[in-house]
């Protein structure tokens, strides 16, 4: 907990926690962290695109080439007016994890490698999982042209890190060699709070769908056509949005927002006479997200029908879900019921490193409490006893995967 | 209808009409205007404000000061990019009505005013019925510090346009000489081309509450937070909408609107937290749509309170209904269905100068047929015909108020 107050302080802003790729504070951050790695009895380096890799070797010697390697990690980049958790934590949780078997001088069958991913949010660069992406060789080259608000291309960001834009592809980790990564993360959300429970085992990361949608009715004078004359796309709207909700209640599993709204052409005397909204509809199983949103965009057309308006919509993102590992999942909760009464399976509605990293290893992540469910904010807050039970939990499943292999 | 024609052409822009209070093109309109009351046999002044008047004498000679006046009219001035009909339609069927007096060598027992007011819009200092405010006396002299854009005062522009802002208040007519005011005007709403009607006589100007509306939830990632946890203010701002519509539905004479919705934080990934919406409420009756106010204000709190959700209202604008007399309509209608097989009674939604006349003397509004229900846009309409049967109508009214005084 020191630490992530520590880690916090590094930022690009003065009065709040801002950390982006590449940026100087990502730099100073990689390099505290690393000494910190350093002190946990690993070996620090940094790859192509700036992720920090920190190494506990295994028990056996000589052949270091060929020994399997079990990931942990997590993000060391922020959003802008970050919270001090939503990435740091899995990283610091992991190295806790690895210095108490250093100062056990415990040596597993396997490596550990601790991961500090340079960016999971996307902020500098607008696309997501860039370190993830290039770890699993799913980096696309032609994102190195992307330009930030200042003009820097992202090759150069990467050159001037210290890193080598024409070396990411070489960055890519061996599948053969890799037991799995696990991911551990604040929840973001307030699912664990209202149960009363520090951690939670995630099944899977939820696919998602963005669509846009757009009611045409009537404009008209709001003191001149009569009620039954209107064709107003805004009361129109305002059926889907509750039908959106509805159906999202029915559907176990199925979360659905309506998060933008704009009324056309607003004036407070002037009948709706347009309206569109945004549709993000996000389900951890890839047919029951499809089934929805037909039923969804079935739905906005029997309202339109009925209220004699308009409508059209269109997909603008769509994102698959990523199944964690049954295996590693089923060990994780056995490490999590050792230190909570109660375990809980939940899905995560948000992306994270592990849906980039599923690509080339099987995943597993826990979830640590957030209190009030508040993310992405710096009121973001996890307890030192919920942090305390990631880290004995994390401990005990590498302990346990020893076991097993 | 040439006369709609080549008034339309006098604008302040090039490509469209718009003619606001004291322009040059105010200057021309009333110039051109006032040259046809001449034709049509009537001596022509312009008052302080600059309102056009034309006067037709009574029968009887010698007394002038003495005679009885019926006011006619409607606006010369018009809204940014305006349609040809909205004021000047009812300055013109009122000249029209005049000359055929005049050809026919009729004279009445009371003399006919015809006004084309200089300010209805409201559209240079934002605040509307200059004109007949100050006919009827309720014009505010604070008025005449406010600047338009260009930081012109009303003062400096009433003088530039010939008139004396310091001669307003002699400008009020005396309400004893008043026999009434009767205005035609397009009816800028689709209930009389839905009904297959030319005119229809109106009951009353409704009066208006503009509403503020805040509902305030919990702002939550779209990912993350369960349905059954949010508090997603859309959803209740979207219930409260389909309410106001069911609500003004049910009640004969009410109509209800929310124009303005804005939904915060506004991202697609986001619960909206926070909404704020725009409610218009209109009603023929005044204790009807208090009720309705309270009734929907009681409605958004069970809402909010159902759904956990906090409400906050308040009222930004009210202003109170004009009942247009009976005497008057009940002749007006009598004169309507010599031309009419069906007569009907509709409120007027939108205000118009003889709101403000109401103030002084007895009014009577005659709606015309609007194409479309389109108002305020250039493809603002109303047929040859239907203007034909207004005139006609108009005539046969002062022929009837003639035989009953």
């Amino acid at each position: 907990m020191h630490r992530i107050e520590e880690l916090a302080r590094i930022s690009e802003e003065p009065e709040r926690l801002t950390r982006t790729f590449c940026s100087a504070a990502m730099r100073r951050a990689n390099d505290l962290v690393g000494s910190w790695m350093s002190e946990a009895g690993m070996t620090v380096r940094e790859d192509a695109i700036g992720n920090l890799i920190g190494r506990y070797p295994a028990a056996v010697k000589g052949q270091e080439a060929e020994q399997k390697i079990l990931l942990l990690g997590s993000h060391l980049d922020t959003v802008r007016d970050a919270g001090k958790f939503d990435g740091p934590l899995g990283v610091l949780v992991a190295i806790a994890c690895v210095q108490r078997l250093h100062e056990t001088s415990t040596r597993l069958p396997f490596a550990i490698e601790v991961v500090g991913f340079a960016d999971e949010e996307g902020v500098r660069y607008h696309t997501t999982y860039l370190g993830s992406k290039v770890l699993a060789g799913t980096f696309n080259p032609e994102d190195l042209k992307r330009t930030d608000a200042s003009g820097v291309t992202m090759a150069d960001a990467i050159r001037n890190f210290g890193g080598n834009p024409d070396a990411l592809a070489g960055a890519r980790l061996d599948p053969n060699r890799l037991l799995g990564y696990l991911e551990v993360h604040i929840e973001q959300g307030p699912v664990l709070e209202q149960k009363n429970l520090s951690a939670g085992v995630v099944t899977a990361i939820a696919g998602q769908t963005r669509c846009l949608y757009g009611f045409f009715g009537y404009a008209g004078h709001a003191g001149t056509v009569p009620m039954d004359l209107r064709k107003d796309a805004l009361c129109a709207a305002a059926e889907f949005v509750l039908a959106v909700e509805a159906h999202a209640r029915a559907c176990p599993g199925l979360l659905a927002t309506v998060g933008e709204l704009a009324a056309l052409p607003g004036a407070s005397n002037v009948i709706p006479g347009e309206v569109s909204l945004s549709l993000d509809v996000r389900h951890p199983d890839d047919a029951a997200r499809g089934t929805a949103c037909a039923r969804l965009q079935a739905l906005a057309k029997d309202i339109a029908q009925k209220r004699r308006v308009d409508v059209e919509s269109s997909v603008v993102h769509e994102t698959q879900a990523v199944v964690c590992d049954k295996r590693l999942a089923t060990t994780l909760d056995q490490a999590v019921k050792r230190h909570q009464t109660e375990s809980v399976l939940l899905p995560s509605g948000a992306g994270h490193d592990a849906a980039a990293m599923a690509a080339i290893t099987p995943v597993a992540m826990l979830f640590v409490r957030c209190k009030g469910g508040i993310s992405h904010h710096p009121d973001e807050s996890a307890s030192v006893e919920d942090v305390r039970l990631a880290i004995a939990a994390m401990n005990d499943f590498v302990l346990l995967l020893a076991q097993q292999s």
